[in-house]
């Protein structure tokens, strides 16, 4: 059997939704399938804004009982358009999938699916049209999955039913070698392992929430990102680095540029500074991702310099002062003239010299590396924002990405 | 405990739904509450026709899980409403209510209530805000109850929680003598009976559905008709006649203005004639309220007159003509021109001389009796359209209905 999942823009119109509807009733001629689905359109928005004018922090119970109804309409007009074409369907909330989450509200996690009375209508035949981003606890309560939660119920389901495979189906053609509209030459990925796939959604390529990846990778799940307005094409698939077909050092080049970086300067080289600044910002909630530590010549004072989102810029900024003047620091100081340029590969660490011919390529076109990070399956260069389309394309020449598999 | 009930006009706005937040948390002071809300203003309408675009006749099952929705917002609403202003509310749809339904969609009839949850947040100290209309099968399908089913819902809940008492709160006041429109001095009924009420809805007056009616009679539920909009007001109450503390023979006129009359002209007089024109009807589904046989003076044939509503006149008018060809009938006259004036009164029969003289009035004053019928409890004449108002006003003031209790 098959699971497929469509994204709002999939089913935000009565046309859009006989579309599904069409897609689904094909994939139905060969495989018992269960369809997911997302809110319509502004729905979840619309909604949210509605428990907004009554409470400005609405209690989370009830914004979940009010957010499911969101897929509860989709999954009706999905059952009734297949109905409409002769097709035995029938729609399920989560609720009546058996999809038991824990008993927290707005982000809840998937604890157990009871697929008895989904497998029930299988075996009768139906094409099951599900509700995503939905669960209960096993008190009775509704509970939304928070974000990514669609996909997450897509895949969840899929590693339950023991599905051959779970299509994605969103309104790109699949995963890319880099953004096409600042690459021109960037080509659609025929395979993308499930780390790459977690690096990609990392620094800023949104095809598939990184939870639902992460879901598929622990069940070996094959995943397919295919587009809803070009069902024909076979689009991206995701599985495991070990079960690819292709070898190839660099699957893509991604760019972030929400970024900002912080220096806090000349920092006093003594045990627990670094544990301030950095529960600092913990307790502020704020992510950091790159982390260095540089040196001065007289190796009493150390500079130390992170990036976080650029929408935190504010709030780390005063928060980092007042850090900087509690252990002695000289200051802080912002650029928000950033943007990572990252190269992802599940192979990356196969060809050692990958790292140095990306720095000395970038250098050589004139453009400044002001930070560099690195892990397993990714290398990371921070570079001024107004070089960071020039960046992607160099990187994309000097790998040759262009070129087909 | 007591069981509020409020419709989709006092729930169609944040506004209004904290209004009516505030009416269930002053209950609330009192009692344990349960407040069974619809869907807020049209979202029903809305939802019926987002159905239609995908399908001219959807799947009905479909069909309730789309529309129990509309509940489902409204439920949450009010209870974030009552969250915010302090209060511990808790929303239940009608699967978590435990309100089991038939296996019928869009007009399942309630079979049994499973109160075991609903008592638990009671206990708890808990608001319950129920979802109307709503049911589900054993099976576990979504249904809806169909017309007047939040009325309903309110009173099977009441009746099975044991409630002192069911209110309703509607955009009027309460049940009044006459439509306050056509007579000025109509007078706010302190009390009414169950089979008065029932008699006035099926005359036109539709302030509570007759199926919650039914349903309060039987469980001799107290059920009181309140205003959203003047919440301090007391309004009607609807109790046993034996239980009325007042005692009058009339409680109040009612007119039905969409009405038409039908008569099939010298029908010969048979075995089985009559069964012919009844049984046609049926199988068209037409209900027919009063028939009048009328003898001719050669006794062979009978002229025979019903009342149906006046959208169906094209359609009986050609099923008639049809039988009226079939068993030898004259032909058929319709008659558009007519509304039904009716008197009720659960002590009516105590004083025989009421009928004679609403007969006599409507005569004095120049108003022509087209057809006569009457009950137990209620007297109604077809008169011309166009004497329809005035035919209230005199028979209001017949029996000085203006006067207090």
């Amino acid at each position: 059997m098959i699971v497929l999942k469509f994204g709002g823009t999939s089913v935000k119109s009565a046309a859009r939704i006989k579309n599904v509807a069409n897609i689904a009733a094909r994939a139905a001629e060969g495989d018992p399938v269960v369809v997911v689905v997302s809110a319509m359109g502004d729905t979840t928005d619309y909604l949210v804004k509605l428990g907004r004018q009554i409470s400005r922090s609405p209690n989370k119970r009830e914004l979940d009982m009010l957010l499911a109804t969101g897929e509860q309409i989709s999954i009706a007009l999905v059952a009734m358009a297949l109905n409409e074409m002769g097709h035995k369907a029938v729609s399920m909330t989560g609720a009546q999938l058996g999809i038991l989450t824990e008993s927290v509200h707005t982000t809840a996690r998937i604890v157990d699916i009871k697929t008895d009375g989904i497998r029930r209508y299988l075996d009768d035949g139906y094409i099951v049209v599900a509700a995503g981003f939905q669960g209960i606890t096993p008190e009775g309560n509704i509970t939304t999955l928070g974000r990514g939660g669609s996909d997450t119920t897509a895949v969840a389901l899929a590693a339950a039913l023991q599905a051959r495979v779970c299509d994605i189906y969103t309104d790109v053609s699949g995963v890319y070698t880099a953004d096409p509209n600042t690459v021109p030459t960037a080509r659609l990925l025929k395979e993308v392992a499930y780390e790459e796939m977690l690096e990609m959604a990392r620094v800023g390529a949104q095809v598939l929430h990184p939870r639902a990846v992460e879901l598929a990778r622990k069940h070996r799940l094959p995943v397919r990102v295919r587009n809803t307005f070009d069902p024909e094409a076979t689009g991206t698939i995701l599985r495991g680095a070990d079960e690819m077909e292709i070898y190839r050092p660099v699957s893509g080049v991604t760019v972030d540029r929400h970024q900002a970086r912080i220096a806090v300067l000349k920092v006093p080289d003594e045990p627990g500074v670094a544990g301030e600044i950095f529960s600092a910002l913990a307790e502020h909630r704020i992510s950091v991702d790159m982390i260095i530590q540089a040196f001065h010549r007289d190796r009493s004072v150390n500079d130390i310099t992170f990036t976080i989102k650029r929408d935190d810029v504010e709030m780390v900024q005063s928060v980092m002062e007042a850090v900087a003047q509690k252990i002695g620091a000289e200051g802080v100081l912002t650029d928000e003239d950033v943007a990572k340029v990252s190269i992802v590969g599940a192979k990356l660490m196969d060809q050692p010299d990958i790292a140095s011919r990306m720095f000395a390529e970038l250098g050589k076109q004139g453009i400044n590396i002001k930070m560099i990070s690195s892990s397993d399956i990714r290398i990371s260069c921070v570079v001024s924002d107004s070089d960071a389309e020039k960046a992607v394309r160099v990187v994309h020449d000097l790998f040759h990405l262009e070129e087909g598999e």
